[in-house]
């Protein structure tokens, strides 16, 4: 098992949950970050004063998949994403040793 | 060392976190998510209008602990979390391979 | 590769920021969480009202490294977020198997 985070626009989230949707994947959890992505500094001024805008508005998802989800799932994000514009985004994939279903106990496989 | 994240409702956070507190687990950090749990899509009829309910506001909580918690809270939060409804919520287990107190520099056993 | 997460006090988080820029360390995601750091309860009194104080708000910034940035963000994170006061937070330093840059496709070191 593994677990995927995907960092992505947030105007891009209604397709990449279509697209995850679409091969199966429907358990997944989203919030609200603030990020920063290699680019240099972004200077703007308003009223004459200069701000540097630190951080960009993204969503991340989250998304525990068993093997077999794991190429699907990121072919997904990626398709659906990417808009071919820096800010895009990341996808993350960490390992994951256990899940259980709060309702039922079940685990692994049997609880994705 | 592991990485447990609990997913769970919104109004179970206290009894989770009472029952974490009775086990001398106290270390956590908590986050708002939106998140989708297999179920087919729920349609809400709102004045005549059909809308599709995407997510449902869950709580993350995130708990770093010693191999000796694993399991005292794993059944913790199982036990407090529970109301054998659909939607309860998830248990990740994620390897954890280094932890540091940024007062005092302790690591790992030292530093939960 | 590791995927760093650093629990911090909110004020601290351009300090902590410009100390990862400096290393060269531009990639991260920043969110803000609730936190419970092993104190005893907090119990404030308002208007004579007796209020147990569960939670402080704290930072959460996710930052994943190549392993040469792993030792120089733990010590910009640890330098410029301490106080030397409880509550300074915490550092946990997780695997990391793959990392994708939406955009193009690149992964892992060529995408970090
Ligand atoms: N190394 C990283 N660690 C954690 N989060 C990151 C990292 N790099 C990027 N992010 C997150 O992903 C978001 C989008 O990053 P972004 O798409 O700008 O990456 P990038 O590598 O700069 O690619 P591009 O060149 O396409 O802009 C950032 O706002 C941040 O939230
Ligand atoms: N595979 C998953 N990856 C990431 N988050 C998930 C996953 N499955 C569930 N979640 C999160 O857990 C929350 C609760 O899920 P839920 O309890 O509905 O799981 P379930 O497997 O459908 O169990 P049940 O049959 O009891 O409803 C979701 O809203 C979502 O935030
Ligand atoms: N074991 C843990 N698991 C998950 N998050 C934790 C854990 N311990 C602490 N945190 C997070 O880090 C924040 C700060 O913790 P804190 O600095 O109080 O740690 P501490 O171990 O009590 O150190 P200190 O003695 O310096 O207060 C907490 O509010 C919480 O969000
Ligand atoms: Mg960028
Ligand atoms: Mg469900
Ligand atoms: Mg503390």
């Amino acid at each position: 098992m593994k677990l995927i985070t995907a960092i992505i626009r947030p105007e891009r989230l209604p397709e990449v949950k279509n697209a995850l949707f679409r091969i199966g994947v429907t358990g997944l959890s989203v919030h609200g970050i603030r990020g920063h992505g290699g680019e240099p500094e972004i200077i703007e001024y308003v009223r004459g004063q200069r701000i540097v805008v630190d951080f960009t508005e993204k969503v991340a998802l989250r998304i525990a998949v068993s093997e077999p989800f794991v190429e699907p799932t990121i072919t997904a994000i990626l398709t659906a994403a990417r808009t071919g514009n820096v800010g895009d985004g990341k996808i993350f994939v960490q390992p994951l040793e256990r899940v259980i279903r709060i309702r039922t106990g079940e685990e692994n496989e049997a609880a994705l």
